[in-house]
C-alpha cells in the first residue's frame, strides 16, 4: 500500500493521529486554508526553514522511515539553538513519490512527531502534495527569545575566545560507515549519532540567557565553514589551534582506519550539530552554567583576532604551522 | 551558466539583490542561522506553507521563471486571504536542480521579489538546496490578524448564503490552453490569469474586518473541493443553484469549443484563487463595502442548510435536478 492509495485528507488524518492536542494558543490548528496562534508576549520570535532531500541529504536504502522524520526537525531545532531560542511550533510540508510506501510515510510522520513531542513543538500546519522524483521533506519551525538575548553570527569581537560544545565528527563517521556498508545491518554508535542528530537547546538557551556568548552558529556544514561564517559576518580574523578541537575518539579511529585525517573530516564535513561560540575572555565563569548542568562538553580552540584571516595552527612534519582555513561544505559548486 | 557554477552564498547574494532593505521590525534577517522578528502588537499570527513542484504544478516548458516564483508566492497569499489575515514576512526554500540556468533563477526570484513587494511582504529569510530531479519551490508566508476577526471554513450556519468571488474557471482554461499550445506563443487574457493569480487580499482582509463572513476557503483546489470541505468543517449541507455560478465568458467558450463542460471544470479544477465564503442571510449590507470599493464582483450561489449533504441544482434535458457534489482535485488519488 503506497501514499497513492489514499486521498490527501486521509494522508493528513494519519499525519494528525501521531500528534497531541493542540494547546491554546493554537486558534486554528491543521485543516483550514493556514494556522492561527497567538504570539508569545514579551518576545521576539524566530524562524527557520530547511529541506531534507532524498539522495541529497539522506538515502532511502539505509536512512529508516523514522530517522527522515527526526532530521528534519532535528536540523531546524539546531537552528534555533544556535539562535538562543525555544521552539514553539512547526509546519511540516511533505513531498512525496505517489510509490512511497504508506508504512514509511508513517514512519517518517512518527519520527517527526516523536521529536516534536520531546522537545514542546506543536506541529500547526503543513503541506502535502506528489513528487515526480525525489522524497522531500521541507520544515518550518518558530520559536521564541527574549528581547536582547539573541545569539547571532555577528557578535564576535577581536580578543574574545572560541568554543565548541561536545564532541566532533561521530555524525560524518556515521554516514561513512552507512555509505561502506550500503544498507548492512550493524549498531555502532557513530550512526545513530548521524541517524539521530540532538540540537543543543538548552545550551543555546543558556549561552543566550546569561549572554555567555558573543556570537554564535550551529556545525550542521562543519567547523570549517562555521569559522569562515562567524569571521566574515562578525569582521574579525581566527587563530584556531587544530589540537584543541574535540574529535571524537570513535570518529578519529574509524576514520585513520580508512587513511583520512579525521581533523580534515571535521574541517569539511557536516552532520555534527554541535554549537560553535565565541565569548568575551575572562567570561569562563558564565559558562560555568553550562558545564555545572552537564549540558555538553565545552571545549576552546582558540581566539579572535584583530586581522581578517583565518588560521589554523596544524602540527605538520613535527612543527607548527599555521594554514588558512579550507573551503566549507558548499551546496552547489 | 547554471547555479551549480555558484556557491550557496552568490546564489543567496543574487536573491538579496533583489530585495529591498529589510523593515526594523525584521531583527534579524537573511544571513544568520534563522530570521528573528518582532511579532505585531494586539494580532494574532497566520502561518501557512505550500509547495509549488515542476511537472505536479507548473510545466517549465510553459511557465516561465516570473510565473514561478510569483505563483510560490501567491498561492500562499491566498490562503492568508482566505483567513483574512494581512501578509507580513516569507520563508523561500528552493530545491534547484543542478542544471537550472543562472538566468532562470534570477528570473523566479525576480517574479517572487515583485510580487512580494507589491504585497508588502519581506523575505526574512530561506533555504537553498540542490534537487537530483524537479524544481521545487516551497515557500511559507506569516500574516496578522485581529482578535475574533478571523475567517475560517469552520463557521457556517444553516440559512447561510453562499458567496464567491470574482468569476471562475480562466485559470483552468488557461492551464489547458498552454497544454493544448505546448510552448507555443500567444495572448490569451485567460493564460495571464493562470500564471499570474492575484490573492484576493484586500476582499478577505475586509470580510474579515467588518464580520461579513461567517466562513472562508478559497478556490485553489476548485470549486466542489471548496463546497465539501467548508460544508464539512463547519457541519452544515449546502443546496447550490449551478446557473448562478460565475463562470467566466471566456472560460466558457474555450471550454465550450474543446467539447467540454465548463461548469465541470470549474466544480473540479483547481488555478482560480477566487475566495468561496458565507454570510448570515439579510446581512448583504456587510458586503456593500466590498462591492463599493469594486475589489471584486461577489455573487450568491446558494444556501447552507441543515441536512449534511451538499447538492448541486443543474438543469439535466430540460428539467432543473438535484446531483450530489463531484470528488474535487485530490493530490494522491
Amino acid at each position: 500500500m503506497t501514499v497513492s492509495d489514499l486521498t490527501e485528507r486521509e494522508l493528513i488524518a494519519r499525519i494528525q493521529s501521531h500528534l497531541p492536542a493542540s494547546p491554546d494558543w493554537i486558534a486554528v490548528g491543521i485543516g483550514d486554508d493556514a494556522a492561527v496562534v497567538k504570539p508569545e508576549r514579551n518576545r521576539l520570535e524566530v524562524l527557520t526553514v530547511d529541506a531534507l532531500v532524498e539522495d541529497v541529504h539522506f538515502n532511502r536504502r539505509f536512512t529508516p522511515p523514522a530517522a527522515i522524520g527526526h532530521r528534519a526537525l532535528a536540523v531546524n531545532l539546531s537552528d534555533l539553538a544556535a539562535m538562543g531560542a525555544t521552539p514553539r511550533l512547526a509546519l511540516l510540508s511533505m513531498v512525496l513519490p505517489a510509490t512511497l510506501a504508506l508504512d514509511d510515510f508513517e514512519g517518517i510522520v512518527k519520527g517527526f512527531a516523536a521529536t516534536a513531542s520531546r522537545y514542546r513543538v506543536h506541529v500547526a500546519g503543513g503541506n502535502l502534495t506528489r513528487s515526480p522524483g525525489p522524497l522531500i521533506v521541507d520544515v518550518t519551525v518558530t520559536g521564541t527569545v527574549k528581547p536582547r538575548r539573541t545569539l547571532t553570527r555577528s557578535g564576535a569581537r577581536s580578543g574574545d575566545d572560541i568554543y565548541v560544545s561536545g564532541s566532533l565528527g561521530l555524525g560524518a563517521a556515521g554516514l561513512d560507515v552507512l555509505r561502506t556498508r550500503n544498507g548492512a545491518s550493524g549498531t555502532e554508535p557513530c550512526v545513530d549519532r548521524y541517524l539521530y542528530p540532538e540540537p543543543r537547546l538548552r545550551l543555546g538557551s543558556l549561552l543566550a540567557r546569561n549572554r555567555a556568548a558573543t556570537a554564535c552558529m550551529d556545525l550542521s556544514d562543519g567547523l570549517a565553514d562555521g569559522l569562515a561564517q562567524v569571521a566574515r559576518e562578525s569582521g574579525v580574523g581566527m587563530l584556531v589551534d587544530t589540537s584543541l578541537v574535540p574529535i571524537d575518539p570513535a570518529a578519529s579511529a574509524w576514520f585513520g582506519g580508512r587513511g583520512k585525517d579525521p581533523l580534515d573530516e571535521v574541517l569539511t564535513a557536516g552532520d555534527d550539530y554541535e554549537l560553535l561560540f565565541t565569548a568575551r575572555p575572562r567570561s569562563g565563569g558564565r559558562l560555568e552554567p553550562a558545564r555545572r548542568h552537564g549540558l555538553a562538553a565545552i571545549t576552546r580552540i582558540g581566539v579572535c583576532t584583530g586581522d581578517g584571516r583565518v588560521l589554523l595552527q596544524r602540527p605538520i612534519n613535527g612543527t607548527v604551522s599555521e594554514m588558512p582555513l579550507p573551503a566549507g561544505f558548499s551546496h552547489f559548486r
